[in-house]
């Protein structure tokens, strides 16, 4: 598959950039500045921008093989300072930094500025900038402030822009990555998912052949669409296996049991471990502790039920693109699984192994394939849900008292979010029970009952959060029926924090 | 000095209607239907309205000594129905409840409708209805379903209006009043606080004399203007004492040394019981028992300090009408003073006479006094604040650490509502400190902090409250400011509990 290489700088856009090269029909995949690259299939680079100066003692390089690679190569920001320094060019730090909107004019013809007006604004972050270009390079665009904000070699194929066309505040953005992509680099944009999907069910009918596989399917978009591709390669000799570790939401478990049983024709055992994870929880108070425990519990269930299984060669996991860009940035260089969907770290002796059917794909590229493979809305488009579910959102010790009190109030919530349409508004939106006891008014007497919170975020990626702006009148309607309907439950609050300092999740 | 007397029947409205007669220059009093009335100086008596039907078999009565008073009279709803059957009338419920706004039409001349229009819109709310009148009564008004809506004897001076003046939704209820106070019972409205505020101080000196007297100052609205009213009156035979129980707001004991010693000139003294309080609180979680230990430890430190002033022989204490009018309210009939400001059951050996300045008055006549005696407003228009201060602020156990993250995270809002002109639109604002430690990030780990709750209500007597609407852009100052400024909170919750069923304050 021909596709483009995004080098990574350590840039908060590169994966926005990878997405849209994406976008223009143009397969893309992001390697770390240091990675071993093979050029297999590779028809341009872009080097994405980065925090660093190119004069830091660590400043991160540009390999030979690349710049050897006789591939057209797109620098942007960091990686147009890095081009010019390495190629005989002058970076300097001259004090007048630049951020946001700037207005650039063209100022000599170039390819990648193709049926681009000669004037407009770009969004550009940096301190640094090139004072002189290398060689044999002309500069082709200057800020109002006489900046050089682009240059280039046509002859070899190296541009170099100091602004970044992946942010939607640059203007004609996407037209300048697109005479990159199709015009510089030749790339005609035919990827589509479909041909993804087609692609992917040959080539897992290809790896597995007429073995069995497993997968732990949780009910979230990834190990479902995982679970569903992967079933259609190979029927029912996927076995997918849904653990209830009783930490699940209101009538989660018949959802998923319905959806996938009854609905996709998965062939799917779920495995009733209630009471088994309660026990092993009982009076364990520290956040991380029941992490853990939850975590090798869900291992050992899994495991218990695999070797039910007689040839069964092959794990299916639900790891998607983002997840393995982290865990390369993570500074391991080593190629390293994410602990995934509580599958982390699977026993030596159960002996499987692993296929990744998402791991090229975004989010949102995996919501479309679940989409075209016709899951429904509900399960492609609903909140992220932790693996350690309701445990981490009853703060301290659980019980099923608790978990019954705050399976109600979620519901009650979520379900308010989805009458009023708020519900896909928002990035995650969930209950917690704060189990401390305050005051209120049960007819004419003083009551104790628990504080349930309310949490819900707007985010791109989760990485950073903001809490969501739901209507006042929203939040009232919500309280009024927790207090109503959960007798439990006095008073009702909502989390105004913001990630960072605070996590989405509470505990 | 002339009055009106106000018989309450239970009404909601009771208080309302005796501030409305004040405020066209008459003092009013609200007495109980069952209490023993005296006659002195009043000119006019009100009968409210109330909840029963007069075919009840409880149903309260109206005595002798008021029909017999050969005073003017004007029932009110349950009022005008008592005296219609008292009299000889009929009252009957015919299912054609009415509520809300109605028309009536005026059909007769009468003095309560002077220079009132003959149509207008009224606010009632009735399931009972005069149907006849008694002898020698006319009907003055009907309602667009042709139901009486008043009738009078103008010879005996007895009036009955089915819909209530005293409230915002009836046109001309404020002429209708005039109509009754100044003309039929030819009171001139010459009663001012001015004046109030001059007999008080001298009723005070004609009381006191040269012996000494005492109060505890919580540097609230109430005890505040009492202790400066008596300090006119009597200098500095007044002692007022300020018990510093550690478990009041950030810089509060400056603000009320610097207020009523250096600005107002009171005699004060400011005992330090910190450490007394918090060695008694120690381990104590439930509310209740904090409460009643801060209660009970307050009158010991009040009372040793009492102790040491010789020819003490008096008590003030900030009662004022709405606490005199509940007490009386609360069942029974022996005027009970309201346990009011943490002085509630002074120990019989102590022996003070009781001095009230401001029983008479309504809280917005109390801040007008205060005014006039030249108080801040700051003290005259601050927030309520609980005798058990921050104690009942901090969930569980309460200790210096906490205290201290509380007052910061306290003020923080506070000043932030100040500066944004919210603190005036609220009732009553504040934070509370849930020892729940929940996760955040800082730097680029995670840490465990503390959740700060922020609570806002608006309400009319306290008495129920919905959360306040404080805009979205607020509320992230003050959490980010939280935040940033208190390191041990990562996490900021905002109550959206009304009440009922939560209470205002947590605890």
């Amino acid at each position: 598959m021909e596709k483009i290489l995004v080098v990574d700088y350590g840039s908060q856009y590169t994966q926005l950039l990878a997405k849209r090269i994406r976008d223009l029909g143009v397969f893309s995949e992001v390697v770390q500045f240091d990675d071993n690259i093979s050029f297999n299939d590779v028809k341009g680079i872009v080097l994405s921008g980065g925090p660093d100066s190119v004069y830091d003692i660590d400043a991160p390089d540009i390999s030979d093989e690349i710049l050897n690679a006789e591939l057209p190569i797109l620098g942007i920001c960091y990686g147009m300072q890095l081009m010019a320094k390495k190629l005989g060019g002058k970076v300097e730090q001259r004090g007048i930094a630049e951020y946001g909107k700037t207005k650039i004019t063209i100022t000599d013809q170039s390819l990648l500025f193709k049926k681009i007006p000669s004037t407009f604004n770009v969004w550009m972050s940096h301190k640094d900038m090139v004072t002189q270009v290398p060689e044999k390079f002309k500069i082709t665009s200057l800020t109002s402030n006489n900046i050089i904000s682009s240059f280039e070699n046509e002859t070899e194929n190296i541009y170099g822009i100091q602004f970044h066309p992946e942010v939607r505040h640059t203007e004609f953005g996407i037209d300048i990555l697109k005479n990159f992509v199709h015009g510089i680099c030749g790339l005609k944009g035919s990827w589509t998912l479909m041909d993804f999907v087609e692609n992917k069910i040959k080539e897992i009918r290809d790896t597995i052949g007429d073995k069995k596989a497993i997968i732990a399917l949780s009910g979230g978009v990834d190990s479902s669409v995982a679970a569903v591709l992967t079933h259609r390669a190979i029927g029912n000799n996927l076995k997918a296996i849904f653990v209830n570790h009783g930490l699940l939401r209101m009538n989660e478990v018949e959802e998923v049991e319905s959806t996938f049983r009854d609905y996709m024709g998965l062939n799917l055992t779920t495995v009733d471990a209630q009471e088994r994870f309660l026990s092993k929880l009982k009076r364990v108070t520290d956040p991380e502790q029941k992490r853990k425990i939850i975590g090798e519990e869900f291992i050992r269930v899994f495991e218990q039920e695999a070797k039910k299984e007689k040839d069964c060669e092959y794990l299916i996991q639900g790891t998607i693109y983002s997840d393995v860009i982290e865990s390369a940035k993570s500074g391991k260089k080593t190629f390293k699984i994410k602990s995934h969907h509580n599958v982390g770290g699977l026993p030596e002796d159960i002996d499987l192994k692993i296929v990744e059917p998402l791991k090229e794909l975004f989010k949102d590229e995996v919501r479309s394939v679940g989409e075209i493979l016709g899951l429904p809305r509900e399960i492609l488009y609903r909140h992220p849900f932790p693996g350690p579910g309701l445990a981490i959102r009853i703060i301290g010790e659980i019980n099923e008292e608790k978990l019954t009190i705050l399976k109600k109030v979620d519901s009650i919530f979520i379900k308010t979010l989805k009458e009023t349409g708020w519900y896909d508004k928002v990035w995650q939106a969930f209950a917690v029970l704060i189990p401390v006891k305050t005051v209120g008014i049960t007819g004419d007497k003083r009551s104790y009952g628990y504080v349930a919170a309310l949490r819900s975020v707007d985010s791109v990626e989760g990485m950073t959060a903001d809490w969501s702006k739901i209507p006042f009148e929203i939040l009232d309607v919500v309280s009024s029926r927790i207090t109503n309907e959960v007798e439990e439950i006095t008073r009702v609050v909502y989390d105004i924090s913001s990630k960072p300092p605070a996590t989405i999740e509470w505990e």
